[in-house]
Formats: structure tokens, sequence, C-alpha cells
């Protein structure tokens, strides 16, 4: 019996959240690379200033878009992989493709900072947001064929990561198709999802162990 | 009973550490790349490189100020994350919010660095690090009210933490009221405490395990 | 007996992948950030900024492409830390030199990008690679003669990751030796090269511990 | 007694070496953004092209002086951290200071790339590394002073680590001084002390646990 490279290859859980982390953290501040001081030589007075920062917020508010966006992802990678007993190169293969996807985010936030009332912009953003979900959902029926994942998490737990990436999907993709209307709503109405997401706090849930003998200040 | 997606997301404190890490590492490095070599055009001599150099240095304090500042406030968060027992969607999100304000700072300082006598380049850099703090207070809260604070940790330990943030926040505050004087003046105070701070040195506390059997040199 | 300072220097794996997984990170992600969104004053409608994204499209394909290179040795530097029980400082510094031909990445892929018909950019690339996986086959070796790697590992998974350098190659050799007809045969090769690693999914083998009692969905 | 926050900051050394893995690579590779690709309106012939790379190849050398020098200092820092049994904040201050050094190390590289023949170039880039020798040596002395190193350290040992760092500063103290005659003399000295410390390949010591039962292949 013969050892291949493939069956020794890309094990490391901890590896590829590490590479992961990195890439995000790089992909996430150089978003706000490309907000440009406004020029010296246009500012002459305190208001002159004000009117340019006003100028930049459409741009703040994409880069903030943008920032949600890698947030919500980076959790959902982070609960697949906290939830793993091990990797493998296949499993790992699908994480770079996502990774990939990750990283091309600034530039299509560029584009749709510059361009913010062409459909084709916002329909380049939604795709890879539609790669990102696709390469989770993937990633995920990769780990459970494996047989990769941690036994004691439940199988209702294991469709809420299948399911939530599915709806959020939905969601994203009703958003765009409002750009038959107007982009502008479509990436309001993005915006709000992500919102939405972000402000899902469940304080119902408390940490099982150790719980506080008494409550805290 | 159904098991949701919030249930058993964000739940990993190494993966918050190791994604803030590297949003400090890019964001602090790229405070450095806005440090512009002198145009060859106009250098001729040592003297010339010197001036070149010379007129260089208000941007390097400023950029000195902000890695400071980002210096403090990984210690600040890394103390919070050192005393956690795990994390949660919820905390992880409002930690995601405080590295938000982390990948703005590069932005922020070059503003300060190009309108240094403008008070709007300077309240803009304060509130920043007003939303650094109350990011960071909250957090605090967050993890107290979810019970995730490590029970070994002191209630005077837990104050400590809170009142450390507001008291820094405090004295921030009072040094960007003096730019009703001059904004000079507000970022030399502001230079001072961050000092302070760092120089905050104290020798009198000796780690407790294991404690070293004989003076090591 | 004196101790030296090459005696203790440069042991940690776990740094060594920690600045590993850095400099990959930042190289993978810097690829896209040459990617220039449509200057503004040249599009007009819908139809210009898609013919601006298909200009694009080839540069893409070439950042595509050294993602995949980055991914590839990634994974064959993560399997070879992985069997490690530790490190010498003569073994950070082959990984130095192999994350150097890393960090250089990005320039020579600009350099295609740029010249994709010239065959000195294609042989640049290529040398570098050549230097990828020569400094990692010479990390093997030197951690095989250092005694660091892990007893448990077979000596035919040694073999088999030697030969995997070796094979991988020979294949981009012959790739580049296609430039003599045509630089453009070459990168697609090299590309179904890199497209054949990343497939190369083996179902076949499933993770050992623990094997999921029942099919999980 | 009191709890103060000082008591409480900075005691992990797995953040502080995180942060510093970051800082390090990113530093590392913004190197080689600063090499920027021949404009193509220039390049006609393979003949240009080769031409215009061998007018990048002395930048090229000042990279790779630079890499090494991170490099030696990547690994003088790992080797104190390995040693330690946890930090502080007064510790973690003196290496946020070391890190400020080595975000500037790319500023000062490219300023040396642009002006090679100008002995403030050279001495700018040498009170860097000066500063980074210097906070390294604070640093483990702090550490002794704090009781953080690990007692099964030999005297012999910490003192290997202080005389190591004075040696390496002497000679490049010994290199600069060159530049009274020529900053390219000091140049090709400083490349030729770190090839040295870089090559310093000892071979002699085995990993200690567990020594590999047979000599593998």
């Amino acid at each position: 019996m013969t050892t291949t490279y493939n069956q020794i290859a890309g094990q490391s859980v901890e590896r590829l959240a590490a590479l992961s982390d990195g890439i995000f953290a790089v992909a996430m501040t150089l978003l706000v690379l490309d907000l440009h001081v406004p020029a010296v030589e246009s500012i002459h007075t305190e208001h002159d200033l004000w009117r340019a920062l006003v100028l930049l917020s459409p741009q703040l508010v994409m880069y903030l878009m943008t920032f949600m966006t890698l947030g919500i992802f980076w959790l959902g990678q982070q609960t697949q992989l906290n939830h793993l007993v091990g990797s493998h190169r296949s499993l790992a293969w699908l994480h770079i493709g996502f990774l990939f996807a990750v990283s091309i985010m600034p530039f299509l936030t560029r584009l749709l900072a510059e361009y913010p009332t062409y459909r084709l912009a916002l329909i380049a953003y939604w795709l890879n947001i539609v790669v990102l979900g696709g390469m989770l959902y993937l990633s995920w029926v990769c780990a459970l064929d494996l047989g990769l994942v941690k036994p004691e998490l439940s199988p209702a737990a294991s469709t809420a990561i299948k399911r939530r990436i599915v709806t959020a999907q939905a969601l994203y993709t009703g958003a765009v198709l409002l750009c038959v209307v107007s982009t502008t709503a479509s990436i309001a109405v993005i915006v709000l999802i992500q919102i939405s997401y972000v402000f899902g706090l469940d304080f119902s849930r408390r940490a099982t162990n150790p719980p506080p003998a008494t409550p805290r200040q």
C-alpha cells in the first residue's frame, strides 16, 4: 500500500484558520486605504474640509457595508471551522477558493463606490457574495461527507448552518433584483439585511460553562 | 427545541484575537507607507536630503502618535480577551465594530497629518478614539452580562478595566477641548497623555509564578 | 561547555507557521490591489463598463493563477510543518528564503500580466517557482537530517513529500519549455497543471478519527 | 488593596507573538510592493525588458538586505519570547517600540534604495537597526528583571542572548563607519554580515526529543 501526498496534505484546521484571519484582516484594512485625504490645494477653510469629507461619506458607507459583509462571512467560516476535528486538502481548497473571493472584495467595493448607479457593478459585487456563500455551503457539505465534523454537533445545528447560508443568499438575491428599479434601492436593502444580521443580538443564550456564581459588575 | 445559527456562531476567542492581531498589524504598518521618500529631482546634496527629512518629521510624530494609540487599544482589547472563557456572536460583533474603527485610523492619521491646524481633522480623529473606547466599554459590559468572564477575575479588576477606559476618554476629551485655543496644543497634550500611558511602567509587580530562585543575568 | 545563541534560536514551529500565514495572506491579498477600477472619465454606459471589465479579465486570470500557485505552496509548506516536532535556526532560514520568494510573487505576477507575450517575464515567474520548490525540498531534507520529523510519519510519506515537489517542478519546467513556441501556450499549460493539482480531490480517504456513526446532514 | 489596570494588562505572550508576526509579515511583504513593473511604453523587445529588470536589480538587492535584517530580528525576538513564562505591560511596550522600528524599515529601505550614495540615508537605516537591537536588549533585561524568563533557561544561554545583540550591533556600527570612505562599501559589508548570520548553519546540534530511531530518508 503506497502513501500518497494527498493523504497527508492540508490537515491542519489551525493553519487554515490563521491564513483566513490574515486574508480577512488585510482585505478589511485595505478597504480604507482607498479613502483618499482631500487634496491640500482645494482646502482653505474648515468649511472646505467639511464639504470634502461629506463628499467622501458615500464611499465610507460602501466600505462599512463591505466591512460588515466580510464580518458576516468571517463569522460564518469561523463557525464551521470551530466544529471540525481536522481538515483535508479538498476542504482546504474549497476554503482557498472562498478566500479568493474574500481577497477580491476590496476591488469590487471600489468598483461599486465609483459606479454606484451601474447595475453591472452591483451584479459583480453580488456574484462575489454568491461565490462566498456557495463555497461555504460546499465546504460544510464536504466536511460532513468526509466525516470531519465534531460528533457532538447536533444534526439540528448542522442543518442550521446550511439553512443560514441559503436564507442569506435568498435575501441578497432579492435585494439585487431591486436593481431593475434602482441600484441605490438595492444597496440600501443590502445594507439593511446586513445590519439586521449584525444586530441579531440574542442575549437569551448564556455561556453554559462556567456560569458566573454571582452577578459581576 | 430548535437549534439556531446564532446559538453556535462566533464562539472562538482565539479566532477573534487572531483577526484583531491581523487588523492591528496591517493598520500599524500601513501608517508608515504614507511616508514618501523625497523626490530624487529635488535632492542634490546631503543637506537637501537632511532638510527633506526634517520636513517629514511632523508626519513621523503623527504616525508615532497613532502607533501609540493603536498600541494602547491593542493592549486594552487583549486584556479583555485574556480574561474570557469564550466568545459569543454579539461580543464578536462589538469587537468587529471596534476593529472597523482601528482600520480607519490610518485614514484619520493621514487627514490630521495633512491638516494639523484644522479642528475638524482633530475632532474626526478624536471621535474615532471615542468609538474605540466606547466599543471596548460595551464589549466588557456585554461579556459580563453574558457570563463570559473568567470567574477567577476579581470584581475589583473588572471595575479597573472599566475605570481605565472612562479615565482615558475623559483625558482625551479634555485635550480635544483645548482646540478652541490651538489644535497644536491639543495634539501635544494627546501625545503627552499617550506617553504617560506607555511609560506607566510599574516594576513593583513581579510575575508570581514561577519566581526566579536567584537573580538572573 | 558554552551555550551559543545558535543553539537556542528559532526553535518554534508555531511562530514560523504564523509568520508564513501572515506573508502568504498579505501576498495573496495584495495581488488584487493591482486590479484598478476603470477610470470614471472613460465610462459612460453599462456597456462601457462591461468592456472595461472584459479588458481586465486577462489580469484576473493571471491573479487567479498566482493565487492557486500560492495556495499550492502554502499547502506544501503546511504539510511539512505539520509533521515537525520542533524547528531550528537553519530550518527557519530555509523557510525565510522560501517566504522571500512568496513575497516576490505579486511583483512577478504584475510583470507577467503586463508582458504576457515576453519570454523573460515567463522565465522570471518560473524561476521563482523553482526557488519555491527548491527551498521546500531543502527544508524537508534539512528537517530529516536534523531529526526534526515526527517519528510516526512513515518513510513512504516522507518520500511522497519529496516526490511531489520533484514531479511538480518537472511539469512546470515542461510547460515553460513550450515558450519557444508560444508564451500563451506555456501560461495555459501552467494553469491546467495547477487546476489539476487543485482538483486532485480524493474523497476515498476518510478522516480516521472519529468516524461518523451515522450519515450527517 | 486595590487592583490596578496595570496589574492585569498585557500578560499574553501569544498575543504579542501574533501581533509581531503580523507586523513582520506586512513589513516584509510591502517591501516588494515598491518594485515597480517597467512602464509598457518604454519596452518593445525582450532585450528592453531585460535591461529594465537589470536596472531594478540594485533595488532588489536592497530589499533582500532588509528581508534578511527583518528575518534576523524576527528570529532574535522569537528566541526571547520562546523563553518567557508570561508577559507584562512594560515588556509589551518595549516590544511595541521594537515593532515601530520594524514598521519603519520599508520606508528606510526605500530611502536607501533611492539614495544609495547618501550617508544620511545609510545612517538613518543604521540608526533604526540600533533601535531594533537596543529594544531587544532592553526587553531581555526587563524580562529577567521581572522574573518572566523560564527557570530552565541556563544563565549561559541568557548571556548568549545579550552577547549576540552586542556583537551584531558592534559589527553593524563598524560597517557604517566605513561610509567615511564609501557608502557602497558600508552596504556591501552590512550584506556580508547578514549573510554570515543567515548561513551560520550549525548542523552539529540535533533536536533532543525525540531522537529518530533510524535514519530517515
